[in-house]
C-alpha cells in the first residue's frame, strides 16, 4: 500500500507535536486512513537546532520551498505562521496539486476565500481545523454537525491568554498588569502582548467561525473589536457582586439576514455556561434556531491539543484522497448577508460612572436615558469612601448600539458625570 | 438535478422535527447536498391522526414494507423507535440498497455490528448521530474530530430524565419520588421510568460511545449499571456539603488495553465541568491522551435538536451518494479490547454509614479498610439528632472495586455497623 507523504513547514512546538502524533499512531492512522503516513520532508528555520522529536536529518531543509515544489509530497501541513511569505507557499503547494492542512488563523482570516477558490481549481483540499480553538472540533462541527440547522448566535472564548487574564483577575483581585506580567512567565502571554489583549487574535477567530456559522464570508473589517487592557480590579469586582462574570467574548449573532460580530469584554452571567469557563481553556457557545443551545469546550491551544486537531484533519485528507473525493468540498458561503448597523445591534449593557455627590444626579442622568428610549434595569448609587465623587452602576434592558453610543456622547457634556469609568455589553 | 427521495419510518415528535426541518430548509439543504430532498413516503400508525406537518396524504402508508421496498426510496430514516420489527425493516432496506439514518439507541446498542456489516456488504451508509445525546454532534466528534487521538476517558451525562430529577432534588432539597412525580407530569419522566432511572438507557448510549472512542465493539454486557432509584434527598445534601454534585454519569475508561464501562451515580467535585450540567441537558466529557480535557454540552432530546442531528446525518449521506462513496466508511472497530475485572477498576468512593454511637467504633471500622489496602481520604463523623446511631461519611483514596466490595462485605458481618446507607463512585 503506497504511503501518504507528508510535508511539514515548521517544526516549532505544534509541528513537533504533529511528528509526535504521527510517528505515535501509525498502526490508529493505518487503520482509519486505509494507508500508511510518512513525514517525508521538513522546512525548519535552521538545520543545526537541536530537536525534541527523531526526525531523520535528510527529511530537513531550510528551504520551504523545496517542500511544496516537491513532487512526491501529497500533503503540506503548515504549521510555521506568518502571513505573506506563508500565503505563496500554500498557494505553490495548492497549484502542485498537494492538499494542505494549516493551523494558521491570520492567514485563514486574511485570505481563505482566495485559497479556496485555488484550492477548489486545483482539486485539492484545504483543512485547518486547529486555527481556531485549538483541541476543539468546533469547524467541523459548524460545517457538518449543524449543517441542518440555522444557527443565530456565536460565541465563543477563542484567546486562551486573556481569559487566563480575566479568570486570575476574577479569583484573585489581582491587577491587570500583575497578571499580565505573570501570563508573561508562565508563557501564557507573549512579550508583546498586543494581538492577544486588544481582541485582535479573538477578532480573527471570531471572523472564521462567523464564516462556518452564517455560510457567507466575513472579513476583519467587519468585526468590531475591543480588548481588554482597561479592565480594571474594580469592574470585576463589581460584575461579581451583580452575579457576572467579566469574559472577552467574540459574539457573532444573527437576525434574519442581517449579522453582527463583535470582540469586546462582556458581562456574563454566572448561571451561563460559557461564565463557567476559566484559565487558558476556550469554549464555543453555539445557538441554533433547531437545536437550542449547545456548548463545545477544551484547550485552545497547546503542541499536542493543536495536534491533534492537525493530524485529524490529515486524516480526513487521507480519507478522501483514498476515496477520490479530494477538493469536493462543498462551498459553504452561498449566503448574501448584510452588517448590521449600531442602531440594529440590540443588547443589554452594564456603565459605571463617576458622578458629583449631590441631590437630583440620578434624575438627571435616567433623562438622558430616557431621551433614546434607552430603559433601565438596575441602579445601583453608592458613594465610594475613596473618592469625594459617588459612583454609579447601570445596567441598561435591552438597547441598541447607536443609543447607548449617543447617551455616553450627552453623558461628555454633563458636569455632573466627572467619568464614564467602564461600559460593557451584558449577556445573560 | 435529481431529487434524493427520502421514505421516513415514523411520524412522531422527532419524525415530525424532520419533515419541518426538511421542508423549511429547502435552500439551505439543496445548496450543501447539492440534490434537492424529498420526503417521499412516510410509514404511520395510523392513516387517519391529524398531524401537525403539512405532508401529502398520498405519501402516507400504514406498512413500513412500503416504504423500504420502494425502488424509488434513496435513503430511509428511522424515527419509529422499537428493536426487533424495526431491525427486519432496516435490514431489508440496506439490503435493497437503501442509505439508513436512525435514532434508535437501542436498536444501535444491542444490533449495531451486524447492521453495520449488511451495509458494508451492500455499499449502503448508516448513520446514527441521534441515537446518543440528541443535539450534540457527539458521534461525528468521536470517529473524526479525535481520529488521531488515543481516549482515556468518556464520561456521559446522556440522560436528560435523571439529570433533570437530581437536579431538581439538588437545587430544591426534594425528594426522589417528588421529583420523580412532577417529571412525569412535565412529559420529562415516562409513565413506567424503569429504563430513565434504573441507567439502562444510559447504558445502551455509553456502549455506542465507549465502542466510537476506543474502537471496538462493546455491548450490554459489557457494562456494570446502577440506577438513581435509591438516591436520598440525605446523600445529595451531604455531597454538596462536601463540594460535589451527585449525578448519573456514564463512565468508560481505559488504561492501555484495559476498558471498564459503566453507569452509577456518582459524586463529582462542584469544579468539574461536568458538575454544572443541569436539567435535561447533556454533556459528554472526553479526555484524551493528546488533546486532554474537553467537553460537549447541548439538549439531549426534544423534537427538533434530535431532528437537527438527523438531517445532519441525511446531510452527510447525500453528499457520499453523489460523491460515489457511500458505504466506504472505515470500519472504526478494529482493536482488540479486554475488560477490567473489578480489582482494576480504581476510583474514589463516599460511604455513608450508620454505626453505633460509641468509643471505638471509628476505629474498628477504619481497620477494615487498612486490612483491604484502602486509604482514606477524609472522614466525618457525627451524631444524627434524629437517630440513636451516629453517622460517619468517609471518602476514600483511590481504591479498586474489588477491594471496596470486600470492606462492604465485612461491614454486613460487624455489629457496630448497623447499615451501609449509600456507596457512591466520586469523581474530582
Amino acid at each position: 500500500m503506497k504511503a501518504i507523504k507528508v510535508g511539514l513547514l515548521g517544526l516549532g512546538t505544534v509541528g513537533t507535536g504533529v511528528v509526535r502524533i504521527v510517528e505515535g499512531h501509525q498502526e490508529d492512522l493505518l487503520n482509519q486512513c486505509g494507508s500508511p503516513i510518512e513525514i517525508a520532508k521538513v522546512s525548519v528555520k535552521s538545520l543545526n537546532k537541536q530537536r525534541a522529536v527523531d526526525v531523520d536529518v535528510s527529511k530537513f531543509t531550510e528551504d520551504p520551498w523545496e517542500v511544496v515544489r516537491d513532487a512526491e509530497i501529497d500533503v503540506v501541513i503548515e504549521v510555521m505562521g506568518g502571513v505573506d511569505h506563508t500565503k505563496q507557499y500554500i498557494e505553490e503547494a495548492l497549484r502542485s496539486g498537494k492538499h494542505v492542512v494549516t493551523a494558521n488563523k491570520d492567514l485563514m482570516a486574511l485570505h481563505g476565500p482566495e485559497l479556496f477558490e485555488i484550492a477548489r481549481q486545483h482539486g485539492c483540499d484545504i483543512y485547518y481545523e486547529a486555527s481556531v480553538a485549538g483541541g476543539i472540533p468546533i469547524i467541523r462541527t459548524l460545517l457538518d454537525g449543524f449543517s441542518s440547522d440555522r444557527l443565530t448566535k456565536i460565541m465563543g472564548i477563542v484567546n486562551g491568554t486573556t481569559n487566563y487574564i480575566l479568570s486570575k483577575m476574577s479569583q484573585e483581585g489581582a491587577s491587570y498588569n500583575d497578571v499580565l506580567e505573570e501570563a508573561q512567565q508562565l508563557g501564557y502571554a507573549e512579550a508583546d502582548p498586543t494581538a492577544d489583549v486588544e481582541g485582535l487574535d479573538a477578532a480573527r477567530k471570531m471572523t472564521i467561525l462567523a464564516s462556518l456559522g452564517f455560510r457567507s464570508h466575513f472579513s476583519l473589517d467587519n468585526v468590531q473589536v475591543k480588548g481588554i487592557s482597561s479592565v480594571s480590579k474594580e469592574d470585576i469586582a463589581y460584575a461579581k457582586k451583580l452575579g457576572y462574570e467579566l469574559k472577552l467574548l467574540g459574539i457573532a449573532e444573527r437576525e434574519e439576514d442581517l449579522i453582527s460580530v463583535s470582540v469586546q469584554p462582556t458581562m456574563v452571567k454566572q448561571t451561563h455556561p460559557i461564565a463557567s469557563v476559566n484559565g487558558v481553556f476556550n469554549a464555543v457557545y453555539v445557538y441554533g434556531e433547531a437545536v437550542g443551545e449547545t456548548m463545545f469546550y477544551g484547550p485552545g491551544a497547546g503542541e499536542l491539543p493543536t495536534a491533534t486537531s492537525i493530524v485529524a484533519d490529515l486524516v480526513a485528507v487521507v480519507k478522501n484522497i483514498r476515496l477520490g473525493v479530494s477538493g469536493k468540498q462543498a462551498n459553504y458561503a452561498y449566503k448574501d448577508i448584510k452588517l448590521k448597523s449600531d442602531d440594529q445591534i440590540v443588547s443589554q449593557y452594564f456603565m459605571l460612572l463617576e458622578v458629583a455627590d449631590k441631590a437630583g444626579v440620578l434624575s438627571s442622568i435616567s433623562k438622558v436615558f430616557g431621551d433614546y428610549d434607552v430603559s433601565l434595569d438596575a441602579v445601583l448609587q453608592q458613594p465610594n469612601p475613596a473618592l469625594p465623587e459617588a459612583e454609579i452602576i447601570i445596567i441598561t434592558h435591552d438597547a441598541n448600539k447607536a443609543a447607548i453610543d449617543k447617551v455616553l456622547d450627552v453623558f461628555t457634556t454633563m458636569d455632573v458625570v466627572q467619568k464614564v469609568k467602564s461600559v460593557y455589553r451584558v449577556e445573560g
